[in-house]
C-alpha cells in the first residue's frame, strides 16, 4: 500500500515513549531531523539506549500518574509508541490516573489479559481521552517503511516464492487471532511460528532444528512477518534490523519477506548491506487487504 | 466422539512400525493382549527402546525394498505406526520399491515437502497399494485413546476454560493448515504454537517466558492438543504422557486439554498419578467437527 506520509500536524510538545532497542532513538533522531525537540519516555526495565543527550525521565511502564504530570508540565500534545516491550505490566504495576479510574474495568481488562494489539489499543485509546494525540513512528520516520521489492542484491526464486506463500497463508491466520505476526516455512511447510517469544527466538528455534538435523540442509526457507488484520498501526508495526538478517542467516533461511508499507525496516543502510554480505534477499510484500479479510 | 472400537479383522501378521518413545512398546505389548504375535520394523536413528523381547528389525525411514521383503517373507497382512519420527526422509533415504516407483512423483512430492499428515497419508496410500493394510494404533490399543471429562481429581475452573476456548481456536487454526497440533494460552491469550519443534519443547519455551518475567506469576494457563481437521487417525493421533504433565507443570501450566476419543493418553496410570501429585487437570474436550470445520 506504501501511502504517501505527510509530516503530522499537531499542538505542543512531541513525546516518545521508547521501549527496547534502537528503534526509538531512530525514531528520536528523525524527530530532531523534523525539528522537533522529543522529550523521552524511557520505560524501565525496558529502554536499554543511552537517553542522555535528549530530555527524558524514567518511567515505570503502568506509571500513568507520573506520566501525565509530565504531559502537563511538558505541555506534550502527541505521543510515538516505538520499541519492544518484553514484558507485560501487572496489575501491581499500574498506578491509573482519575481519569484512567473512570474507564478503568475495559482499559485494564485488555492490559491484563489482551493480545498485543488489543494493549496497545487500550493504551493509545486512554492516551487520547487524557487528550494527547498518539502517532505512528512511520508518521514521524517514514524512512523507515519498507517499500514493494527486494532491498539488496538478491530476489525470492522459486521455491523462496512458494515458502513466502505458505508462510504467509499462517502468518495470515496468525494475526486474525491476535497471536503473533511470524512465520517461517522451509521446503513449501510452515515449521515455526511466532507467539510471545518474538521473531529472534523463533530464529534461533529454526536454527536448533536445522543443527539437530531436523531440516534437511538443501531447504533454506523464509520468514514473513505481517501487520496483523486491522492492527493499529501506530503502536506496533512489526520491524526488521540487522539482527533479524544474521539470525535469519544462522537460522539457514533463503531470505525475508515483510508487509510493505506496514512494516519498519530499522538501520536500512546496515541491512541491505548484511543481507548482500551473507546472500539473503529481503523483500517487501503487497500483501492485499483482502487477502487479510479471507 | 468416543467411538466403540472392535477389534480389527485382517489376515496374516502384524507389523508395527516403531519410531521414537515407549509408544510403539504399548502398542506392541496390548498386540500381544489380543494374542497376535507383532514383528517391529524399529526404525533406524528413532526407535529408541529395547526390542529384543520381540522379532525385530532395524530399517531405514526409506527403506522400501528391505521393509516389503520382510513384509512377503512374514505374511505380514497390516501394520500399525506408532512412535515419532524427528528427521522426514531426505531424498537420499528413499530406496524404493518397483511399485513405489511406479507412483513416485506425487508420494516422493508428499514426503518430502508436506505436511505430516501429507506425509503419513501418502505412507499409508502406498502401503495399501503393496496389500498391507494400515491400521490406527488405537485399533489394537483402544485403552489408549482419550476420553472425555477430567482423568485426575482436578478440573478446569472458569479462568481455565478461557484459555482452553482460547488455545483451541489456536489448535484449529493451526490444523487447518496443517502445521501442528497443539497451543499454548495463558490469562484467555495465546502465547505459543507448535510447529515441528513438538511439544515438550513448546512446553520449554513456555517455561522460559515464565522464568524471564514475561508471564505474570498469578496466571497459570493450559496446553491444548487437538487432532488435525481431516488429520490421518491411523498414523499420527496427539498424544500425551506422564512427562507431558511434568513439562506442563514446569512451564507453570494449570492443566492439559486433549480431544476425546481422538487423543492418546500413553501410561494413563502414571499420567493420573502425576497429574494429581503436581495439582494439575487432564481433561478430553468434545471437539466438535463443526467447530474443525468453521
Amino acid at each position: 500500500m506504501n501511502a504517501v506520509v505527510s509530516a503530522p500536524v499537531f499542538k505542543g510538545r512531541l513525546g516518545i515513549v521508547a521501549g527496547r532497542g534502537s528503534f526509538p532513538v531512530l525514531v528520536a533522531q528523525a524527530a530532531r531531523d523534523l525539528a522537533h525537540n522529543p522529550y523521552i519516555f524511557a520505560l524501565k526495565d525496558e529502554a536499554d539506549q543511552d537517553w542522555s543527550d535528549f530530555d527524558a525521565a524514567n518511567l515505570g511502564i503502568g506509571d500513568l500518574s507520573a506520566f501525565m504530570q509530565i504531559v502537563r508540565r511538558e505541555g506534550i500534545g502527541a505521543i510515538v509508541m516505538a520499541g519492544g516491550i518484553s514484558r507485560r505490566p501487572g496489575i501491581g504495576d499500574i498506578r491509573p490516573t482519575w481519569t484512567a479510574l473512570k474507564s478503568a474495568p475495559q482499559a485494564l481488562r485488555a492490559l491484563l489479559s489482551g493480545g498485543d494489539d488489543k494493549i496497545l489499543r487500550a493504551a493509545t485509546e486512554m492516551l487520547e481521552r487524557h487528550g494527547v494525540q498518539v502517532l505512528g513512528a512511520h508518521e514521524i520516520a517514514p524512512d523507515l517503511l519498507g517499500q514493494c521489492g527486494p532491498l539488496g542484491n538478491r530476489r525470492p526464486d522459486q521455491s523462496d516464492r512458494a515458502d513466502i506463500a505458505a508462510a504467509t497463508q499462517a502468518a495470515i491466520a496468525l494475526g486474525r487471532l491476535d497471536i503473533g505476526q511470524g512465520a517461517v516455512a522451509v521446503g513449501g511447510r510452515v515449521i515455526a511460528l511466532e507467539g510471545l517469544e518474538g521473531t529472534d527466538a523463533m530464529l534461533a528455534r529454526v536454527a536448533g532444528l536445522r543443527a539437530d538435523g531436523r531440516l534437511r540442509a538443501k531447504s533454506r526457507g523464509v520468514l514473513v512477518k505481517l501487520c496483523k488484520q486491522g492492527q493499529e498501526l501506530r503502536a506496533d508495526l512489526p520491524a526488521i534490523g540487522p539482527d533479524t538478517v544474521r539470525n535469519a542467516h544462522t537460522a539457514g533461511l533463503s531470505g525475508i519477506a515483510i508487509e510493505a508499507g506496514r512494516s519498519l525496516v530499522l538501520q536500512r543502510g546496515e541491512v541491505i548491506a548484511e543481507a548482500n554480505r551473507l546472500g539473503l534477499f529481503v523483500t517487501g510484500l503487497e500483501v492485499a487487504a483482502a487477502e487479510h479479510a479471507t
